[in-house]
Formats: structure tokens, C-alpha cells, sequence
């Protein structure tokens, strides 16, 4: 899964039927220092994640293996909400 | 999803038979900015998408999960016309 | 899909049973100025396609969506021959 | 599959409920020599791999075939641990 | 598919367990001129490819439509050895 902090919302009227009722965030991808790594994904929204919140985004069809996004043409999905992680033994984040 | 803008068209008359009537455009990648970022791909539309406007592209395997593109060898589709996106609080594209 | 540009073919007479039978091409990347972009795939030939030839390439799953290459282990499919495509209104390339 | 080396952990308690139980390991790649190549990947531990431990990534659809990714919105699973690998005839790691 | 040569073996005895009995190759990439390109992949090897061998590698869920990779959580797979390729009527390689 790619790390990243919610950047913002993308608001699309006119799509496929199947893509109705889908919140769309702007992802920033992430290292794994917590710094912003240049990259970004526009993402579906499966757990209800706030602007500036860390979360985990499954891209592929592993984005389609959610509740909200099953059989939409959606290949990437806010799949979690991230509390903490560490590397080498130190903290990096942490809500 | 990716974002882009609509370039221009392309015309491929000997194709595999499943591919008949699917238009196929050629749409630049944006960066959250709204700037183009040096890429491109070839998108068949799902949604009426013309030159110029701003668009998700879904790719691989969730490039077939709508009406037009399932069960055909296509791994981009146009599934949605932007109308706006913000990102740090600022508007970064208005239709 | 991939825009490229058919550069040659490749034999491989020892391979897994079910991809006897299909014509492998060597595909250089084309840019939408219709020049080399530095990148290549090895495709399977879903089309007919010959040297020099510009075309379309499927990856991923849906390289598997065409008669030739369905349930065998090919992640890229030539799967049009392109005929011409304009970008910002100029014609980039006309067969 | 990619090379890596379990760097840490990530928690998250807000997440699609299928993903409940899977450990999240943050694994940075490896090349062939050995050495951190610069990138990393979250990934579902299927193997009980341990910090520190030189493992094998599976990614795509591919990550959902294990009997704890099955069916969830994972793209990325540790479904190995290296004992060794040798490129050129010399040993480039042994655990 | 990626054209590749194989540069080793891999050895991983705690690994899922559907992926017992699988040979696990690294494999260098290569160009179309038949140098190394820098990349490359662990790869299960579906036709018995040996150390040095010119080989293609099929990777993403393609990777799992060969007799012994069905099902498993591998994403890349050596399911062809090239006997020769040209470009630009020129062979490249020869076996």
C-alpha cells in the first residue's frame, strides 16, 4: 500500500453511474520519514478519512475490494486511516 | 485515478474486433497544480469527454468495470469529468 | 494504452505450452510528438501487426482480453494499428 | 516479486473492516547487492516476518492470494523470507 | 513482457505455503540492444530457465496463468526463453 496525507477533495458531476455517491480525495504520497515525496494519487474515500489525515491507499484491482467500490472503475481506495508507525525502532508519525 | 486533460484524438481502424465504437483519447497528465507533468496516456471514454476538459483515467483491470470498456483488452478509461478540485484550502481548478 | 512503435520480433521456442502459437514483437515507446521515448515492451501480436508499424498496447489484465492471448501468462497485447492522432488540433502522425 | 528488508511497523485502527488482524510492515527495497535502493512499500505480513528479516513482496492482485489476504483491499503482502540468494556465482546475502 | 537474463537463484523456506516447490530466479533486465538496464526481479521460473539464460518475465496477475504459478501469490514469472530477437533488422541476440 502507498502511504500519504490527504491533500484534499476532487468533485467529478458527470461519470460512469457506477462512481455516484463516492467521495474523491487528492492524496499526497508519503516517505517513510513522514515528508511529502512529490507523487500523488486521486483516491476513493472507504473509511471516511479527513483532509490532512495519514492513510494507506490500495491501488489495482485490491481497490475494488471494498464495500463502497466493488465492481467500479476505481483503481485506488483510502483503505485505512494510519495511527503510528516506526522505523528502525523510532517513531515517525503518530496522530 | 489519474488526472489529466483531454489532448487530442486517436483513430485506430484494424483493432481487435472488441474494441469497435470505443472512442480513445489522448490525455496529458496534471499535477495537483493543474500544470501538465510530462505524460500521457491513451484512454478509451466512457463518459462523452471532449478536448480540453479535465478528466479522470482509471487503469489496469478497473479500466473494464464500465459498460463500454468490459471484457475488452483496455486498460485506461476517461470515467469522469472534473469539475474542481482543492487542495490546501485554495481551489486549484474550476471548470 | 501504450502508444508505440513495432521495432521487431522475438523467438522463444521453449516456453509455457499455452504460448505456443503467438507472434512476440519488440515495442519501442512513442511520445505524443510521435518520437522515440526511451522505453520498449515485448507484446504479444493480437493484430496482425508488422515492422515499423505504430500501435496500441494493452498491460496488465487486460492484455489477456483479446482471442489470442485469453488465460495464457501475457501482460501486453498490440491489440490496434493506429492510424493517425491529432494533439492540440495538429495531426502528430497519419499512416 | 521485490527484494526488501522489514524496516517496521505501521498501525491503523480506522480501516475497511476486512483488513482487521493483518499485520502492516513497512519494507524497504533491496537491490541485488544487497543495499537500500531508495523505495519502500506497506505490505500485509503472510509469513510472520520480523523487523530486520530480508523478505519477498508480492504486489497487484497477486497479494490477495494468501489465506489472510484473500479477498481484501491489499496490494502489497510479505510471502516469504530469504534465506539467501547468490547473483553471478557469489552469495550476496544468507540470514 | 520484460526481456531479461537470469543472474541467480533465490532461497526462501518460510514462505506461503502455496509457494513451495516454486524456483525462484533473479533475473537482470535488459535493453533492446541486450545490455542490462539496471532493474530487475525475482521471478518463479515456469520452464526451467538456467543461470545466464535470455529470458521473458510476465509479471501482475498474468504471472499466475501458467501450471505451476495458478493461485499462488507470485506477480512475476519466467514463462518463455528467447532464442534470438531483431531490431531494426538487426539481430540483437542470439542463444
Amino acid at each position: 500500500m502507498l502511504l500519504g496525507r490527504v491533500a484534499g477533495t476532487l468533485v467529478a458531476s458527470r461519470k460512469e453511474g457506477s462512481m455516484e455517491g463516492l467521495k474523491l480525495l487528492v492524496v499526497r504520497h508519503l516517505d517513510v520519514e513522514n515528508e511529502e515525496s512529490g507523487g500523488f494519487v486521486v483516491a476513493a474515500d472507504a473509511v471516511g478519512a479527513g483532509v490532512d489525515e495519514v492513510v494507506l491507499v490500495a491501488t489495482g484491482s485490491s481497490a475494488r475490494q471494498t464495500e463502497r467500490t466493488r465492481d467500479r472503475p476505481c483503481d485506488a481506495v483510502v483503505m485505512a486511516i494510519v495511527d503510528t508507525w516506526e522505523v528502525g525502532g523510532a517513531e515517525k508519525y503518530h496522530k
